[in-house]
């Protein structure tokens, strides 16, 4: 099984038998969601952006807590929406690849700041 | 190769030929993340949890797209800090299990407010 | 002097006595104030919205909190970028009345997922 | 009247002639605040800490929109809930005067790592 299917089945699984799928709304969810993200811009938020491609190793662990959280709440809202994330993301890029052309937008930040 | 291997190393090629690695900071990328994960919110900010269930076509292939980002962008954070994502889920989820026992805390939101 | 204008000096000195200015870049403040947001996020997420009209005196006490902690980053980012939020909120709230005619938008949730 | 006043007061109407006070739950306005505040963070992303500081013309027009509509959400979540926001802000300064003694803290960004 894919590892994306791994972590819906147990997710789902956990929130089975804690009774908590009462909670998990696809509203609530993507505020959960936001709030998991909002705790890496926590950690991030006074560090130089060099600072920030060399955390301490106790830095670090927190940050990989957070990123499964992130993922776990991710997984859990893809599920109730009955959303394939794989195949979202797979459309998702081919969609960026056509609308950013390498040949065009290299190593231009203009794409950024041009939404 | 697994679901989230793929999506690396796709997401990865795809900043690299566009010379964008340059910007991609886990500083930077962390905010990335948190505004494509408000993107979601923002769908769903008016809506009542009962109208989150069930979306209309059209807002569901929004949601579809923005869980895309979500998705990619922690997969380059990831990527960038050397954090296997499917381990990181493992871990955290052994974790919840021993700090939420379901016979304790089943069907109640008191963990959810407990904080 | 004006409750904004209190503030502002107040935080200001606050961040200067502790030569904390350093830190207090506007992407570094942003990222500070989403931060915060999202604390507010978190007290309301599992919460319905029937529940998050009518708080605990203990949740409310930190609902306050993060309000003060909102309106202080909010207030430093503008002091650093010299923005009067006073004057830039009359100038929104003009084309927001332009553009949400009363008597088109009443009632509707239209403008709401119309973007 | 206060500036803070003043803005609950124009909000506060502008919602009632719309009919729009029905979505203004508390919830929801914490999540439309977040939104505003990840729109802030947006057009930053990807900017240097030092790019931030010397913003665009246009770029700083859009950074003054997003500025109010965090404050006028802020403004509605706390009318909704009965809050003074300068006296909170009041409040939690006290707390972080005392929380973080000048002579202790000076220059230091261990603070702000250390939560």
């Amino acid at each position: 099984m894919s590892d994306l299917e791994d972590i819906k089945i147990r997710a789902r699984r956990f929130a089975e038998v804690r009774d908590w799928e009462q909670f998990h709304s696809p509203k609530n969810l993507v505020m959960a969601l936001s709030v998991e993200a909002a705790e890496l811009v926590e950690i991030f938020q006074w560090l130089t952006e060099e600072q920030s491609e060399r955390l301490s190793d106790e830095t670090l662990a927190r940050v990989v807590d957070e990123i499964a959280d992130v993922q776990v709440y991710l997984v859990r809202l893809a599920d109730r929406l009955h959303v394939d994330i794989a195949a979202a993301v797979v459309q998702k890029m081919e969609k960026n690849e056509d609308k950013y052309p390498a040949e065009l937008v290299r190593g231009s930040a203009r794409k950024y700041s041009d939404y």
